[in-house]
């Protein structure tokens, strides 16, 4: 299969949802909608909807009903990324090569967007005339997983202990806590939302679900490897697998995970080709 | 009615469930629990999970399956305070006589502990387990309604103008925006959360959408009169009815208000004694 095309193809399908998700710039109040708009169409990868989607098609189901959840993982995740930046938290002045919201809106309208993106998510996720189709059980459960994996025992736990850890040596096993809750969380609950909603059966369930957490330390792993030079001081700080095991056993359990989430595929045989392709694409590029 | 002892046994089952709707101090991480807690049990007077309640009553309905809604209102209300008092926004260091969240763990960890407190809330929503009344469609409603109402067209619109307004002079109709907005928005949605769940009929609900958005601007005017002298320095410079319109003319507007509220009461006969009870006890005490 020709993953650069599905790549571009979803992106584009996504990027066209995001867009009708939010108000316009021009609506009032406008400055709090050029905040939201600025951060969430800076460049990203989308790889959360994208994910979802795909996740959807692996196990036989429909791609329209699980956009509305794409995009809400992704105004979730550009949440997390504009507090993460906050001069009381990471205070970066960049990402993904342009100056965060806080140093072009400041620091409180850069609170009040995160806030902003957060709540429109679970607007879009509530919302039933957006939909096709009305399993309103499992677009429950699908807000409550999401909500578990954001809250204060999952991503937000994380950013609490990485926000205390700042400056510390920290254990592998705290920086396995950080990691899992801040960015697995969202991966897991990317692959697990498409699916849940595409009426999968349990053990499908649970195959992508260890393929979202797997593929999710990996890219924790890569990203962290990769841009060892790039980040900012402030991020130069922070504890990660590299630092913490040396490059080579780094290296060595990305392999690991890479192996472990192209494993939990099996059983969806040729159907899982394009989760397979994603985790190559992701882990390498 | 004895409205005192039903104010306070509505407050009681308030608190308890409030308990119940957040995990324990000591649970890891235990320092976002502690800031979550140590916001939300500051002695708040639970207006809006109390009208929320007797607005089912007022409409033949049962309290259990609002009371989740209820709960979600005020931790809701919870993390709005804790983001307005940030230094980024009214920087106040206190808030009902104690010491505000980011004087107590920092302001990076207030900031999470708002947005800890605000996904919570839609784990409350969408939870099934703890509802008798499983009504999905509603409760999806309910949770869109509210999403609307907090977000950048309701609470978040009314503080991104409000903080776009410091230090400056304000129209009426700004001030105007900014309340109906900020405060209104949450009292409105109270009220139409607890007729709605109980499958109140639509005028019903267009009454007690008048009561609550009337009800509203007086209990904002009645704030803004008696705390005049009591205000932080920093809440001072806000513009307020009082300051634009002057005492008398807000006064007026208050009592006009009021009588608002209670003249949409007349179609419930008796059953909305508890409503007009609890607006006379909110606006005179």
């Amino acid at each position: 299969m020709d993953i650069k095309r599905y790549l571009r193809e979803k992106r584009s399908l996504i990027e066209k949802a995001l867009d009708e998700s939010l108000p316009k710039t021009k609506e009032y109040p406008s400055l709090i909608h050029q905040a939201m708009r600025y951060s969430l169409f800076s460049k990203g990868k989308r790889l959360r909807p994208i994910l979802a989607l795909a996740s959807a098609e692996v196990v036989g189901g429909k791609i329209k009903p699980v956009l509305p959840v794409a995009c809400a993982l992704e105004l979730i995740h550009t949440w997390s990324l504009i507090h993460d930046d906050l001069p009381s938290m990471d205070n970066d002045d960049y990402r993904r090569g342009r100056l965060t919201s806080h140093k072009v809106f400041g620091e409180g309208i850069a609170v009040l967007a995160g806030d902003a993106l957060l709540i429109q998510a679970f607007r879009l996720l509530s919302d039933l005339k957006s939909r096709e189709d009305r399993n309103l059980k499992l677009i429950l459960r699908v807000i409550k997983e999401i909500s578990e994996a954001i809250g204060s025992r999952g991503l937000i736990g994380g950013q609490t202990i990485d926000l205390n850890s700042e400056g510390k040596e920290i254990s592998l096993s705290r920086l396995k806590y950080i990691h899992s809750h801040k960015t697995g969380g969202l991966f897991r609950v990317a692959l697990r939302s498409g699916t849940i909603l595409s009426r999968a059966k349990k053990e499908e369930i649970a195959s992508l679900t260890k393929y979202g957490e797997a593929l999710g330390l990996a890219f924790q792993i890569r990203d962290d490897l990769r841009d060892k030079d790039e980040k900012s001081e402030q991020r130069k700080k922070k504890a990660t697998y590299p630092a913490l095991l040396g490059t080579k056993e780094a290296e060595r359990l990305a392999r690991l995970s890479k192996r472990k989430a192209l494993s939990a595929l099996k059983m969806f045989g040729e159907r899982g080709e394009v989760l397979k392709e994603l985790a190559e694409s992701i882990l390498d590029d």
